[in-house]
C-alpha cells in the first residue's frame, strides 16, 4: 500500500495551500476568498472560481447575520449534515423543513415540487436569515416568487441548486435580479449540497482549520 | 420571473433525457448506465461517466447485497442523508460510525484522521456490506489497510472521496487493487457524498422515476 498522509491539520493545510496556488483567490475580498475556498475543496475542482457569482456585500451580510444568530434554512437533509455546528456562531438554528408532515399536501396544493412547498414554511423564520440551497432549483425559484410577492428577506441566499433543469436558469434569476437580498451563486448545473453547507461554514467561521 | 418545470415527474425525466443524450451511456451495461446516470444527476457534470472505473461484477454485487439485507456502511452523515430510505428492498441499515464517542480516541491511538478511526468500528458489519465513502480520502486507504490486514470483505465498495489530498491516490488504490472486492470510483479528484448516495440510491431501485 503506498504511503498517505493522515493527520488531519496536514490534510486541511496542504488541500488549501493547492487551493490557493491553483484557483487565483486574489481576484476575491478576503472573506469570499475563504468561502470560494471551501466550495473549491469541497468539490475538488478549482475551476468553480471561475462560475461564482456573489454580490459585493455577501460575505459580510452573511456573516453578520450568523453573529447575530440568525438561523440557516437548508431545502434539504444533505445540506444541513454537512454544515459544522460548532462553527456556528450562537449555535444557530438548522432549519430542513422538507420532510415536515404538511409538505406533499401542500405540494399538491401549490402544483410544485415538494421542495418547492417545503420554502413555504420557511416564511416565519426568514427575516435576516441565511438561506441555503444545494439541492432543488425549485426550492431557488419559489423562495424569489415569494419574495416578488412580499415575503421578509433574508440576509443572504447561498445559492448551489444543481442539475440540468432549473439549476442554471434558477441561479441565473438569483444573480440577474437578487430583490434586495445579498447572493452568492455558481452558475450553471453545478452545484450541490457539499457546496453549500461549505458555504455557510465559511460564514461561520472562515477558515479555523488554518488559521486558528 | 421566468415561467419554469415544478413537476417533479417532468422534472426527472427531462433531467435523466439530457443525461442520456450527452453522456453516451451505451458503453455501459444496463445496471452501470442507471449507476452513471444517478451520478451525473447527482453533480451536474456529463463528463464524470469517463471518469468511471468499476469491476464488471459491481452491480449486480451492490444490487444483490442490498437485495438480501446488507447494510450500508458511509464514512459521513451527509452520505447516509442521501440515501432514499424508501429505495432500499429490505429496510437496510445505514450505519455511520462517525460521530461514535469512541472515534476521537481511537484516531489519536491509531494515528490517522477521525474518519479512518471511525471504519475499524465498520468491521462487524462489513462482510458482504455495501460501503459508501463520499468524503475522506483516509477512510479509504484505511478500509484498504484493514482488508490487507484480513478484514471481512464487503460486496462492493464505492469510492467517491473528493478533494486535494488523496483522494485522487485513494481511488487509484482502489482501481488497482480492489483486493478481491467489486468496485466503483470516480477517478481523480472530483467525488462527493451526494456522488456516493447516489450511487448506492441506483444500487437499490436504478432510476424508479422515470421507470415506474
Amino acid at each position: 500500500m503506498r504511503p498517505y498522509e493522515r493527520d488531519p491539520a496536514a490534510i486541511y493545510a496542504q488541500s488549501f495551500a493547492i487551493v490557493e496556488k491553483e484557483a487565483r483567490l486574489d481576484r476575491f475580498a478576503p472573506g469570499m476568498a475563504q468561502l470560494a475556498t471551501r466550495v473549491i475543496h469541497a468539490c475538488g475542482m478549482v475551476e468553480v472560481a471561475d462560475r461564482l457569482a456573489y454580490s459585493s456585500n455577501a460575505f459580510e451580510a452573511g456573516q453578520n447575520a450568523l453573529a447575530n444568530g440568525a438561523p440557516v434554512l437548508c431545502d434539504c437533509e444533505m445540506v444541513g449534515a454537512g454544515i459544522i455546528r460548532r462553527y456556528l456562531p450562537r449555535g444557530n438554528d438548522v432549519i430542513v423543513t422538507l420532510n415536515d408532515e404538511s409538505v406533499r399536501a401542500r405540494a399538491k396544493e401549490i402544483g410544485n415540487t415538494r421542495s418547492a412547498a417545503a420554502v413555504e414554511l420557511w416564511e416565519p423564520h426568514l427575516k435576516g436569515a441565511v438561506v441555503a440551497i444545494g439541492n432543488a432549483p425549485t426550492a431557488l425559484f419559489h423562495l424569489l416568487e415569494l419574495l416578488d410577492a412580499g415575503a421578509p428577506k433574508p440576509a443572504v441566499i447561498l445559492g448551489f441548486p444543481v442539475g440540468f433543469v432549473g439549476a442554471a436558469e434558477s441561479k441565473a434569476e438569483l444573480v440577474n435580479n437578487p430583490r434586495g437580498c445579498d447572493f452568492v451563486a455558481l452558475r450553471g448545473r453545478r452545484g450541490g449540497s457539499a457546496i453549500a453547507s461549505a458555504a455557510v461554514n465559511a460564514l461561520a467561521a472562515g477558515l479555523p482549520e488554518i488559521t486558528q
